[in-house]
């Protein structure tokens, strides 16, 4: 059996199966395309619904169809391709969500950018009725990532995730959407732009045949499809029972990296995020935070964002103690500043002559108490009455 | 020895030395107050730091310092009495933070609350130039917590502190403020009323000897006994390198629960929380969700968030399905509904005349489509090109 045969045996069946249909889809996977679709062909004999497929396969000419998608613009990439994403091949025998799950029988593709460029990439999804918070978050970490060489998956739906391909296509990087409908066809209409943008810089995907229409059930199959070419799901706003949280649903199951962008508790699209944190998913408020989950051990270590250094952070561990224990007003003697800093008068007071020759501490007639140099501003913890 | 000679001997090296000194602190609680006071008078040959102390030590009158403490209004409460809160027990060897550690000598106490009340409380801590969000937010989880029966601790500070015992006592419920000056001072003096309706209805707390100033070393020893004296910590808003992170450190080396509670990470208020969060820490949003973690197992147990129950909720799971396939506009065959519900014709004509039944789809004559029923509003999934 050839290459060819293998690729349009899958073109037949997918005109008339349904996405993420995993028992067909597994037959497929353990014993292919030609096999199946010829068993298929076989069973007219059996019940009304057998005859009908059997029926609507023989009525298929895959040649025909996929000379067609060709003048659209389409290619086929099938499981053996180069192009290939591996990633998918993860989805063989997983647990059915929404009764949909399995490898596809190909990807309808337009667009320049070959799949296997998938390899490092993150998929960035949430609520469609976003917040300008949201939104700018997404594209901060899509353009973040595509930086650092990252490709980034999402649904190309309004909200989070038109955000996300935006950011990406900014950072003039990688990125790919995944369809609920026929990779021929712009949904929502809204997003004409956009997928102009994705035709010619990234590319459009899906498992649905060309011309199909954007159905409930090819939403929830077409999530497992972005969670799978991914090496991990970032959900960025998300209500309590969105749809979103389906596709990280399926990174948990396909043991990949599930990370939330919190949010204030007071916003109704950061619940679901919390939810999501809540049971184990990953805190990411960055790109770099993304990767650091996602890239292998020290490829992306992130440096924790921290206050700015301030003089006293240069200091001794023991000088820093006695000048924490020179008042910042009202002097001090030398005995009790020994006693605050809990350390021996000897110690103190040489500790205390180094800080006057850095301007941290001034000896007054009345004792010691910190000079100008001690800090950039006044401790929050201590006021004029300190 | 009598428990009045030990309360008595406290006090005497209370007024001698700094709130958290471990050495001593893990000194007196292995021999006794007594034993270490006698101590500390017999070392006065050694060097001039001792001569110093066991002077300082022979010029204090505990019994006079008990009789001022008890005309401003303050108790002295040590380990032993009936009140004494056996969480700050566990201070006992606990790794230093900022060389500050152990059990207390006692507590200077002003206020009717009993501190063995705290056995069942939480410190809600942050931010000192906390947003309005934040503030908000500790309000309502301290009004929450208290509603159910639980203390606040906090330290009575600007920001999240004020809010949280504001939250409580609007809540009518019990909260502590511990200080890192005596606990006769009002510290910050902004915080007049809060301090005289803490000293009304509540307690405020210090280890510090009346009159002792707020001093930088007293915050880092004081934010210890604010973990050790409640079940969990909560973080309500907190710069990278905030000072109430060092209260969360404490809970963690304590074995008590640190929460936090997630922001916009544009809010750099949010950072250091979700530093925490990231570090291990429990995402929480609310008071309900506080007292989950630190509950007994099932007294306190959260109903997630959810959005409202939608009339397709209650649906069988085969109904649903079939629904899920029916077009919202435009009429579909029973075969295509079939195909996209991936169930069998037969199956689907008994579902579709029970939804048919509901009002949820209506059988026209170019198919079936949804009703007016299926849905409180349309699903975002669709629209009327679906």
């Amino acid at each position: 059996m050839s290459a060819a045969q293998d690729a349009l045996a899958r073109v037949a069946l997918n005109q008339v199966v349904e996405p993420g249909r995993f028992r067909l889809l597994d037959r497929v996977s353990a014993r292919g395309a030609v096999d199946v679709r010829d068993e298929l062909l076989a069973m007219s004999g059996e019940s009304a619904d057998h005859q009908l497929v059997a029926q609507r396969l023989r009525a298929v000419d895959p040649a025909a169809v996929l000379e067609r998608a060709h003048r659209m613009g389409l290619r086929w990439v099938v499981p053996g391709d180069p192009e290939w994403p591996s990633g998918l091949d993860d989805l063989e025998h997983v647990e059915p969500l929404h009764d949909r799950s399995g490898v596809p029988l190909g990807l309808w593709v337009k667009g320049p950018l070959r799949l296997d460029a998938l390899a490092r990439s993150v998929a960035v999804v949430g609520s469609r009725s976003s917040t300008a918070y949201g939104t700018h978050v997404a594209r901060e970490i899509a353009c973040e990532v595509v930086d650092k060489g990252w490709g980034v998956v999402s649904g190309a739906a309004f909200g989070i995730d038109q955000a996300a391909h935006r950011g990406a296509l900014a950072g003039e990087g990688p990125t790919v959407a995944v369809l609920a409908c026929g990779a021929d066809r712009i949904y929502p209409k809204d997003h004409e732009t956009l997928f102009r943008l994705l035709a010619q810089q990234g590319a459009i995907v899906s498992e649905a045949a060309p011309g199909w229409a954007p159905m409930r059930v090819r939403f929830l199959a077409r999530n497992r499809l972005i969670a799978a070419l991914t090496r991990g799901t970032v959900v960025v706003e998300a209500a309590a029972r969105s749809g979103a949280l389906t596709t990280s649903t399926w990174a948990d199951r396909l043991s990949r990296p599930v990370m939330g962008v919190p949010g204030a508790v007071t916003n109704p699209l950061a619940q679901g995020v919390h939810q999501l944190l809540r049971r184990g998913g990953s805190l990411v408020t960055s790109g770099a935070e993304v990767l650091e989950h996602l890239g292998a051990a020290g490829e992306h270590v992130t440096t924790e964002q921290r206050g700015p250094d301030r003089p006293r952070d240069l200091l001794s561990p023991v000088d820093r103690q006695v000048l924490e224990a020179v008042p910042l007003s009202r002097p001090a003697s030398l005995e009790s500043v020994a006693r605050l800093a809990a350390l021996e008068t000897g110690v103190v007071k040489g500790a205390l002559e180094s800080l006057a020759g850095q301007g941290m501490v001034v000896h007054t007639a009345r004792g010691w108490r910190q000079g100008a140099a001690s800090s950039d501003r006044p401790l929050p913890f201590l006021d004029s009455r300190g």
